[in-house]
C-alpha cells in the first residue's frame, strides 16, 4: 500500500499491532463492559441480593467471547477462568463498580472525558479479539472462510450473542429478544471486522495485517467516540444495508405488500432516526401475531422496559450528580 | 439371509448403499426441511424482517443433527460451516424457498408429486445420517449401545430435538413442547433406526448392514408416502407403543385413577387416528394443572397455533394456485 | 496433625479414603435424587404421560454432575451413558420409584428410618464426586484453583445447576430461578467442599487428602441427617454468610436505603429459620418490579408451587400411610 508509505503510517501501524493488550487495554474492556452490565434494569436488585450471580454476569460480560468461541470449537469453556490474573483483573473491577464505597468507582468512570477514554481503549480490545479468533479458526480449518468468520463473530462479540443465557443467570428472560433478530450495533461492527480478518487471512483482501488492524481500529474508535458525544445512534451502514436489503430480501413475493409496509417502515425511520431495516421487527410481529406465540406483548414489554432503563440511567446520573 | 437371495435383492441393497448422498439427496433435504420450517407459523414474518436468524434457523433444521451430535461427542460444534459446498447448498435452497421473485420455488416445490419425491429422498438420508451416527459412536465407544443409540438419534433427528433452541433463534419460546413430552413421527422412526442400526453393528440384530440399510429405507419411504397421500398421521407402531406401555408404566399404583383416564384418552384417539400415549400429554396436563406453572395455556396457545398454521398454510395455497 | 493419632482417626480415615461407591453408595445417590425428582410439582403426570421424558430427566438428576462437568472441560457430554452397569442402575432404580406395582418402592424407601441412612450415604458420594471433579481439574490446570472449584462444584452439585435445563425437559421453565440465585443447601455445601478440597490439592490447606476427606464426609452427612430428623433448615454458614454478606457487599452506596430494607429482612429472617440474604430475593425483586420482566409474578408463582407441592406431598404420605 503505497498510501500508508505515504502517510508514513506504517510505523504507526507496526506499533499498534505490537501493542499489549493487558493489562490497560483489558482493564478498559473491563470496566465499560461491567458498567454497561449495571446499567441493565434490575441488575442492582440482584447485585444486592445474590452478589455470586451478579459476579457470574459480569464474568460473561467480560469473558463471554472467550466461552461462546471455547464451545464452539470444543475447547473447555473454563479456559478463560485458568487465566487467575485476567480474572482477578476483572473481579476487582467489578467489585469497585458494584459495591465501592460512595459509589465512588462508578460515578467517577462514568464522567463522560474517562468514559470516552474507556470506550475508545475497549474498541481496541475488539480488534485483538476478532484477529485472535479468525487466527485460531484458520489454524483449524484452513481454508474455511465461514468457520473463520463465526469464530471471529463469536470470539469478539460472544457478551452479545450468549445474553438471552447471560440473562438468565440474573434470573430474566426474553425469549423475543436477541442479537440475530435485532443486531446491535457492537455485534455489527464486529461481525463487518470477523469478514475483514478472514478475507485478509485468506488474502482475498489486499491487505496486509496491521495495516487493516490500524484502519479497523481507528474506524471503531472514531465511530465509537461520534456516536458518543453527539448521543447519535446512526448506524454508518444503515444506507449499504438498506440497499442490500431491498435488493436481495425483497423481490416480487407474495407477501409483496408486508414487504412494502416493511421497507416503508424502514425509509421512514432510516431518514429519522438511521435505524436498520431490522429494527422494524417488534412493530411488524405485531401485525403478523396471529401466527406469533410470545407469551406476553413485546412491544409493550420492550416500551416497558426502555422506560424502566431510562428511569434507571436518570436515577444513576442524579446519584452521581449529588455526590460530584 | 436366503430371502434376499430369492429375489434378487442382493444386489439391490449393495446398490443402494454405494449411493452417494451428494448432491441430490442432500438437496432433497434441505429443500424438504426448509420448506417444513418456513410452514412455521410467525416464520415469513422474521424472514422479511431478519434474514441473518431466518438463516442460521434454516442451517439449524438442515445441520441440526450434526451440530447436536457434535456437542454431544465434544467435537467442533462449528465443523458443518467447514464444508463449504454443503452450506452454500443449503443456503441457496434458503434463499430460494423463502425469496425467489414470484415466490416461485416454493410453490413448485410444495406441489404434491414433487413434494413426494423429495420427502422420499429426506427419508433416504435419514438411514445414512442414522448409521453415520451409529458407526461413529462406534468407534469411540465399542461396547456402549446406549451411546450408539444416543448418537444415532441425535444425527438424525437433531433438528427436532433442539427444537426449543431453534425457536428461540426467532424469537418463539414454548417450553411446554418438546420431542422428549411429545415425540413426533419423525423422531421416533429415527429413535427405532438408532436402536436398529447399533443392535446390528454390535452383531446382535443378525442381519448384513446393506440388508438392513434396504430394508429401514424401504419402511420410511413407504410409510412417509402413504402419510403424504392419505394425509393420516396414524403411526404403524401406535399398537406396539400402547402395548409396551400399558404392560410397563401403569401397574397398580396410588395414580390408577388417572392412569385409567389416560389410557382411555389413549385408546380413543387410537382408534380414531392412531394417536400414541404420549399425544394426549397436553389435555391430562391441563387436569394436572395445579402442579404445573406454564405462562399460558397450553392448550390455548396451540389450538392457537395450529389455526394460524392451518391459515398460513391455506394462505400459501391460495397465493400459489392463483399463480399457477 | 497429632489430633488423628490420638483419637485413632488415622485408620477410619483411610478406610473411609478406600471405601468404593459401587455399587451401594451409587445406588443410594440414585434413589434419593430419583425421590427428590418424583416430588416436585407435577413430575408424576409427565411419569405417566411420557416416561421417556421422566427417565432423561432421572437421568439428569443422578448424572447431571458427570455431564456438566464433561461440558465444561471439553469432554464427551455422553459418556456417563457409556458406563452401562450405572446406567442400568439408574434405570432400574426410575422405574421402581415411579413404575412400582403398589408403589411399594416408593414408600418404602420414603420411610424415614431407610430414608435417613439412604440419604447419609449420599451425602457420602459428595465427597467422592467433589474429589473427582478437583482431581480431574487439576490434572488438567495445575495450578488453576479456580477452575478446580468450578469443576468438583459443577461435579458435585450438577443436578442443581442444570435444574433450568432439567426442567425444560419436563415442560417446565421457571427462569426466575436458579441455584446461583437463590443457592439451595446442597449445591452451598458442595461450593464450600469444593473449595476446601481445591486448597488441599494445591497444599494450601495443611492437611491430609484422608484426613479431609473424613472432616467432609462426617460434617456433611451428620448435618443432613440433623436437618432430616429435626425437620430444620437453618444453615449452619447463615451467621458467617450474613458477616461477609454485610462487610463486602454492602458499604454506603446510593442504595443504602435498599440494603438496609434487605439487611433487615436479612436479620429477621436469620433470626426466625436462618434464611441466608440472598433468600430474600423474591420479596425484593417484586419491590423493584420496575425494572424486571417475568412474564408472571414470581411470588404468586412460587407460592402456587410451594402449595401444590405440599399438597402433592401429603397426598404421597396418605398414600403411602393407606397401604402400609
Amino acid at each position: 500500500m503505497e498510501l500508508f508509505g505515504v502517510l508514513h503510517l506504517d510505523e504507526l501501524s507496526h506499533g499498534l499491532a505490537n501493542l499489549s493488550m493487558f493489562p490497560y487495554f483489558d482493564m478498559a474492556h473491563y470496566v465499560v463492559s461491567i458498567m454497561a452490565l449495571r446499567e441493565q434494569p434490575g441488575v442492582l436488585e440482584v447485585s444486592r441480593l445474590s452478589p455470586l450471580a451478579c459476579w457470574f454476569s459480569s464474568m460473561l460480560f467480560c469473558f463471554g467471547g472467550a466461552v461462546l468461541s471455547a464451545i464452539m470449537l470444543a475447547e473447555p469453556a473454563v479456559a478463560p477462568l485458568s487465566n487467575s490474573t485476567s480474572v482477578l483483573l476483572a473481579s476487582m473491577t467489578w467489585y469497585l463498580v458494584f459495591y465501592c464505597p460512595m459509589d465512588l468507582a462508578y460515578c467517577c468512570a462514568a464522567l463522560l472525558p474517562l468514559r470516552l477514554v474507556l470506550s475508545g481503549m475497549k474498541e481496541v480490545t475488539r480488534t485483538w479479539k476478532v484477529l485472535g479468533g479468525v487466527t485460531q479458526a484458520h489454524s483449524k480449518y484452513t481454508d474455511s472462510l465461514l468457520v473463520m468468520i463465526a469464530i471471529g463473530w463469536a470470539k469478539g462479540a460472544g457478551g452479545g450473542l450468549i445474553s438471552n443465557f447471560e440473562q438468565l443467570v440474573r434470573g430474566v428472560w426474553k425469549p423475543e429478544t436477541n442479537e440475530l433478530l435485532k443486531m446491535s450495533y457492537p455485534t455489527k461492527i464486529t461481525l463487518i471486522g470477523a469478514v475483514l480478518f478472514a478475507l485478509q487471512q485468506t488474502h482475498y483482501l489486499p491487505l496486509q495485517k496491521h495495516h487493516l488492524m490500524l484502519i479497523y481500529t481507528l474506524f471503531t474508535v472514531v465511530n465509537k467516540s461520534r456516536m458518543m458525544l453527539t448521543g447519535s445512534s446512526v448506524s454508518p451502514f444503515a444506507a449499504i444495508e438498506s440497499t442490500i436489503y431491498k435488493t436481495l430480501f425483497t423481490g416480487h413475493s407474495p407477501y409483496a405488500a408486508l414487504t412494502a409496509e416493511v421497507n416503508k417502515a424502514c425509509i421512514d425511520k432510516g431518514a429519522t432516526n438511521g435505524t436498520t431495516p431490522t429494527a422494524t421487527i417488534k412493530g411488524s410481529k405485531e401485525k403478523g401475531a396471529a401466527g406469533k406465540h410470545t407469551p406476553v406483548s413485546p412491544v409493550k414489554e420492550q416500551s416497558g422496559s426502555l422506560k424502566a432503563k431510562d428511569e434507571s440511567k436518570n436515577a444513576e446520573t442524579t446519584n452521581c450528580k449529588k455526590k460530584n
